[in-house]
């Protein structure tokens, strides 16, 4: 069982920076992502892009402001349990929460902080009927271990990088690969669609643009699929397959935390903002882009201030007996968990009170 | 008469960067500082010392934190009246509101927002009968022209750097500097304390300490002091001065603003923070220290995500016929009024056949 000051669940900006108004107070954290590495929304889908309305930051790339985030906590010396996911959540006898993930690791901590984000990246599918009987015979999402599909014949949909870059890996893996896409332009790195235009010529991808795939095949394991054509001019191809990997995105899906009783408004978390982001469980808040109030801006910025005011409440809950007088970082230091100190030069103040 | 969109009282870290997220919406923005340089306390108080939560900041001197603010807010053009302290707020008919400095200086705007901080800051006095009787006659709170000490008898009294600073100065100048002050020891930087100690040994200051100046003397002008030692065994003593120096640092005063007719509650501005950051006044907004409201933490950070929510709710006021949709400045991209464009990178989006 690990145990800790404040749990958080979603390891994004705003999750991290917890650690962070956390380590003031002298509380501990740990924090439980679906994805393996720290960083939300910044990390998985823009790392490269850069962002302009960080305060004091003209422009920061997203995959910057996460390292950034990351070396600010490192003295608080948070816990991680990445690549599992928040499953249930068991309020105990003594007003304490255990959570557990998917793989059954146990977090045993007195607040919890759901900083999810838009919830767990699930990946978007196509509408074909009896798609559902071929998951994991044949159809799969995500590609975990390219060398699944050594020697078989592989057919990709999607328009995006992923569909792009996976096509061109696995033109060499795969005996066969195929390529479809509903429209005629793909959205990707200018290289990438080059290179699969270049195998396209070369036969090492077909490609079938401006379609989709409408019918699955197969007695029990995929076998076959069709794939038909927007301009219905043109006839449907029945196309043999061992392997179909739809990649049409990753779409967020507030998952389990969805039937942990807390009071749900379009896909968020009602919290009580003119307070303390708490949620309609005592001792459980919601911060970041999970949350939901009046006014809600989806902002980074905004996650940094809730993680600031909700961490004050949480040291109440946690220290019932204590009072915590705020000093300024300027004034008081950062005092890691690891022994390390940070603090301005005595000298230069001037007197003001 | 200067018109705007957003007039901002304030050019603290909050003023600033409320510039940015107005600008963000196309709405023009004006700053109103009793100050005469941009950053509030930041950039008055402590601009060689660093601030260690402002997120992703590991460690930023504040100075610099302004420095990059004012950046961030460049494309925006926002205009600014330094050096001038706006007195009164009138609400016009249509709703709008015209604002006044104390030098007269007339702002318009449908919407102001009072980004104030503690106020502006006033020189702390010490607690002596009759001192109002002598300032401006031989007392005053802050050092304008040093020059005006030339061969006169001074008595400073504090224990901090400008107290430290000044008596070392002086020293040079006036013909007798005495040094009063409370404590033994003295908040100041180290090689000030030194200079100081190694001049009073040289008889060029004299020293005073546990010790404070409890009376004053003189027919018009100041011509005396009392000193009385903390030690009531110690005599008092009498010093023959022309000028009298206290320096004990700044006292922040909310100052006219507190005579608006807006609800006042701990020297601050009640908000709606369930909201908008609005005041009693329909139009009027505080943000950043100078608002109160349940939960309140007087940190930079949250000055940055109220003026975020603040401007929201001002372009409703501003274009009630309008809806905006806010885009990320990542997808969105920035556009200043100057002309100027920033813009992540678009996703090539090309034709592959
Ligand atoms: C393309 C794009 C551009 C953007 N541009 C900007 C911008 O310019 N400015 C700006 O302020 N914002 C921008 N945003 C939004 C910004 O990224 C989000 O506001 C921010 O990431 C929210 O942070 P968070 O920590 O609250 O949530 P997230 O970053 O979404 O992180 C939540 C984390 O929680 C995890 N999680 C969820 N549920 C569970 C569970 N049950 N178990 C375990 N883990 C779980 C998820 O895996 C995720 O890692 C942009 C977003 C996108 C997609
Ligand atoms: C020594 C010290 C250390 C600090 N350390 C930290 C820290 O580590 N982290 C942190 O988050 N915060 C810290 N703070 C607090 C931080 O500086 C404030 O939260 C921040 O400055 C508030 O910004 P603001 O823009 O709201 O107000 P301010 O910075 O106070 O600016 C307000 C401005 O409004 C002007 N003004 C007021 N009334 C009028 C008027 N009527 N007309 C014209 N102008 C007017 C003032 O002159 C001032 O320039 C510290 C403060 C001090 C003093």
């Amino acid at each position: 069982m690990i145990k800790t000051d404040i749990l958080i669940i979603g390891a994004g900006p705003t999750g991290l920076f917890t650690v962070f108004e956390a380590g003031l107070l002298k509380l501990k954290t740990h924090l439980i992502d679906a994805l393996p590495q720290p960083g939300g929304q910044c990390s998985e889908i823009y790392p490269k892009k850069p962002i302009y309305d960080i305060p004091a930051y003209p422009e920061i790339l997203a995959g910057d402001l996460v390292d950034r985030l990351m070396e600010q906590i490192k003295p608080f010396e948070p816990g991680f349990t990445l690549g599992e996911r928040a499953e249930t959540l068991d309020k105990q006898e003594d007003g304490s929460f255990i959570v557990t993930t998917n793989k059954g690791t146990k977090h045993h901590a007195p607040v919890v902080v759901i900083a999810g984000g838009l919830g767990s990246f699930e990946p978007r599918k196509p509408l074909i009927a009896n798609i559902g009987d071929y998951e994991d015979k044949g159809i799969s999402y995500i590609i975990k271990d390219p060398e699944v599909y050594r020697n078989k014949k592989v057919v990709i949909a999607g328009g995006g990088d992923s569909a792009l870059d996976w096509a061109i890996y696995l033109a060499d893996v795969a005996s066969e690969v195929a390529l479809v896409h509903r429209r005629n332009e793909f959205r990707g790195a200018l290289d990438s669609v080059e290179k699969a235009s270049e195998l396209a010529k070369l036969g090492k991808i077909k490609l079938f643009t401006e379609a989709q795939i409408t019918e699955l095949h197969g007695k029990n394991d995929l076998s076959g699929v069709v794939i038909t054509y927007n301009d219905k001019e043109k006839d449907a191809e029945y196309l043999e397959v061992d392997n179909f990997i739809p990649l049409f995105g990753l779409s967020p899906k507030l998952g389990p935390i969805g039937s942990w009783g807390l009071e749900i408004e379009k896909n968020a978390i009602k919290v009580n903002n003119a307070k303390d982001y708490q949620t309609n469980i005592p001792g459980v808040f919601a911060i970041g882009d999970v949350n939901t109030y009046e006014g809600k801006l989806k902002l980074i910025l905004s996650g940094f201030h809730e993680a600031a005011v909700m961490c004050q409440y949480a040291y109440k809950i946690i220290n019932p007996d204590k009072r915590f007088v705020m000093k300024y970082t300027t004034v008081g230091g950062v005092e890691g968990f690891d022994g390390s100190k940070k603090e301005a030069k005595k000298e230069v103040v001037q007197s003001i009170v």
